[in-house]
């Protein structure tokens, strides 16, 4: 195994793969000089390298790890396929769609994993929710109504929501098996760049389902909640609480249309709330595991590069949405 | 004084003009024979009548309250200001921008007060708010983001914005001056019946100021959250707050563009926070104090017929965004 | 029935008996004319007297409420029974445990009801605590832990204990079927005349349960919680959260000694929160229910006097013991 | 520097010493030889050691951190005074008052640092309360009232209160200058050793000031919070806030003793809500730079050994209280 780039996630990528089963970290290549000085501290054994070209070349390298900025991501990925490296990308897994699906389809060919890594899916919360959703404990879905606003770093190449909305529309496009039609969002740049540090996007499906983001750099107080309303029953996901996360409500409405169709017809119903305790460990471990297993059984993970490549399809209608003033952009 | 309708709120406005000074409630109308034995049974010296018209034509009353369904509100207030009465009307004032330009000039015209009856304004945190901003503590605004949801009552006429969000609204219209230029909106109607249950709404300005409203009718808990950001502190206003409902935050950001326009330069600042004691009092007492006031000294009230219409005018907006797919409509 | 005393509770007495099915309230006795004059307003059908003998004597009235201050319960009460009336007193029932006794003696003697007003008793709260504990949900009950505290009005003749705490000791009671032992109290008088306005007090059992109850007038913030720990799960009711005042913790411990007797070996175990949807309706409603069905039935309220007794015991034990500095007072 | 104990805490100590300005780890001693091998793949240059008497007798070793159980810090700090090494104790700093102060006697007269490891005192909580006490914001302070409960490990050889209430009695030693008289305390064993699991402790003054500690091992819930009341303002100190941790109330009350003393006027007052931001850092590198610069500066430092002993005192009365039914214990 070899990691491309050891800044900020990467030395989580390492201690990870390290604390995995059946594989070995080998080396792992920053051009800063700096970082591999910091790597050769904690992890002697692993060779540092300078160029992302040594772990792509490499005959002893079966699978790659890519934690670099996101526009290089599309030609590392695509030179380790090229290569017949396995390949898990950070998330958002390439800057458009077109590129994704080269890199789905290149893998197809040559008969290699390439995954994303949403380590959200990955956390004792998504599982819990997967789980609940998938036993119809919740009923139909209605909508999915996500806040994560903080007073967070601006980055200099994306907007807000490219930097924080990938976690949320990847639990999305795990939990809910309709894909959407359409997208609407709205953001304004403060710091009149064009890069947008609040942004809004509704996602549109062509049932009745809606799902909405609220995504900010620039709030006083930090929120990560998710709201996700069935018939049956609703959750709100808080991932700020320790040890709460998760909170299901036996509530809910049905709604009968009248005969006349002049009244609505609305029944509710509040009832006992639930807080699941929910499995531990660290996320990254299982996406670790997940990539090694899929590789080796060659089965498909559970962050696909094609679910990576729906979160990408959506970032980037938003970006055109915001650009031509909320217009609904087709998907 | 006179008040034309006596279901959800009108005892409340009863109960608050009886306390105000300088006024006396004669009588009240309603066309269920049920609300008027109610009303006996609290007020015996209080003439309770069938029709509004026996108030709107009755020459000892001067003034009169309109706690009616909203589509009903033109007409009743037309005629009572052709009557020469000053005229509170609840909130929204009317059912479109058009009506509530014709009641607005008809009372100019014949020099009587007509007031919308938007009561946030006249709560202590709504006060603190404002001074906090007038006096310049919290600096450029930079963006006004509000939350209203709710397992509520779905209204069988109009959709969640028109329902929730007025009092939003005008909360944005009395604490920032400038005015908006545009709104966009996307919702979802669970009733099929298209009255949406959950919107969204983005209100653009010509500045870099933004504000968005998340109203629903269908979530299982309750929020009454509203973040203002500007670039010396930030305010989060929680209603649902017993006694810390207004939270001041010594928190900001600043920009500076560098000169090759390539870097971002942010700098962030966290500091203390701020929980100031709120004024205590019942917020319509207040409403019917400016009222009584504004009639007696001939001055504008605080919620002005104005503001009422500001606040039509960008429901409207938002319903025909939602209608066209989220798309931008000019105010 | 009639009901002595038209201060701060007399009104909610007066308000639920008028509700109540099975009575009719004929007069209420207060002293203060202008008290009378409130009632008169509010309830023109009951007669206003302004002696207590003028309902203790009446031979219309079946039935008494006692709501005056804790000093005159007693011969208020003694009175009543001698001349055949059902009483019911607010709590504490008496200011010293043998005059508890008297009065529940002579109702015996009488055939008469007399009921304690411990009306936390009938709260969808407790009523949910009951039922879990009573199910065997909890297991074996180890502790109880109150706290009740703010910023409150000090009373003048009693202390915080008395103030406070018979809500809690009649929770105790009602919920746990061992009874104490001894009393340990400590506290503090602030405004040096003997009456304490922050006081702690320890209940001690034979067996290894142990109750302790923390209350204080002095308090910036307004705490109401009690854990209620067993062997299989833990309670926490915080009476403050307006819909989720029970959690229910799927937690416990269970320890095995050792043979060696030196070694714990505890096991520990966290789980899901559970937090029920509690009955609503108002507690006061409940007291007047059931203080009319266990006259009408000859049968035992649930809050009866001889619990009432057990709070004046407590009551009487933690006031000896805090003059004797905090020496243990044998039950 | 060498450091005696690397369990639990020693990691910490190690770290931070490591961090620290004019100081060197030389040794640490484990007898359990898997401890040195966790040591010495942190930390290659530190000499692993398993007996703490070659970390005594060292030469090149000034000072010494002892991080062991508490029944050995007495013999062990006592050879390190004796043979001319500065010492730093974990907390509780001994046993017993006999041992603590023969320590504080021994490095006296040989002219050495003893320190005690209460690490709270360097937390930016604590800073800033210290401060708002000393500038007199918060005036004559009435009472402190803490409660340190979750579901913990249970000690096998001290009770709740030697676990868990140094943290808070150190606080109290060192925020308020006036010292406790005697002391009050209950509790109980449900592990049937005599080593309580849940525990409460009055401590007495000759002012009308009061303090109290609520310990327990066994609450589903974790609390870490103390009241600070004065007759100015009052403080709320929540250890588990994450950023807001101090809350300072303006909200006080005044006594007025009336002349016919039948009477108490108290003047009530609440007002503002202030969160100040804290300062950062990690607590323990205070510790480790104020022990090295009381050493160099041979002045005292803020965690002096007195005020260990003052702990350890209250520590002991409070178990001879509690095996004697809450009797009072004179310090």
């Amino acid at each position: 195994m070899g990691v491309i780039g050891y800044g900020y996630w990467g030395p989580n990528i390492v201690r990870n793969f390290f604390a995995a089963s059946n594989c070995t970290v080998i080396s792992v290549a920053d051009a800063r000089p700096e970082r591999l000085v910091v790597l050769s501290k904690s992890y002697p054994s692993i060779k540092g390298v300078n160029s992302a070209d040594e772990i792509i070349n490499s005959k002893e390298i079966d699978a790659v790890v890519i934690a670099t900025p996101v526009f290089t991501h599309f030609s590392l990925a695509k030179a380790a396929l090229n290569n017949g490296k396995h390949v898990l990308i950070e998330k958002p897994i390439t800057s458009t769609a077109a590129e994704a699906e080269e890199l789905i389809n290149l893998a197809e060919q040559k008969g290699l994993t390439v995954m994303a890594d949403h380590t959200f899916l990955y956390t004792g919360a998504v599982h819990k929710m997967k789980e609940l959703i998938d036993s119809e404990n919740i009923g139909k879905i209605h909508y999915f109504d996500s806040t994560r606003i903080n007073l967070g770093l601006f980055q200099p190449d994306v907007n807000v929501l490219w930097d924080l909305a990938p976690h949320d529309i990847s639990m999305l496009m795990y939990l809910v098996d309709e894909r959407p039609v359409s997208i609407n969002a709205t953001g304004i740049s403060h710091t009149h760049n064009g890069i947008e540090n609040i942004a809004y996007m509704t996602v549109n499906y062509s049932s009745d389902f809606i799902a909405h983001f609220n995504c900010s750099w620039t709030s006083p107080v930090k929120v990560r909640q998710t709201l996700i309303g069935g018939d049956k029953k609703m959750i709100v996901y808080n991932d700020l609480e320790p040890s709460e996360k998760i909170r299901v409500y036996d509530t809910g409405f049905q709604h009968k249309t009248d005969e006349d169709k002049k009244k609505i017809l609305v029944d509710y119903r509040t009832g006992d709330v639930f807080i699941p305790k929910l499995a531990g460990g660290e996320a990254l471990l299982g996406v670790a595991t997940d990539f090694i297993q899929s590789i080796l059984n060659k089965t498909a993970p559970r962050a696909t590069a094609k679910l990576g490549l729906q979160v990408v399809k959506i970032l980037q209608a938003s970006q055109e949405s915001i650009k031509n003033n909320g217009k609904e952009i087709k998907l």
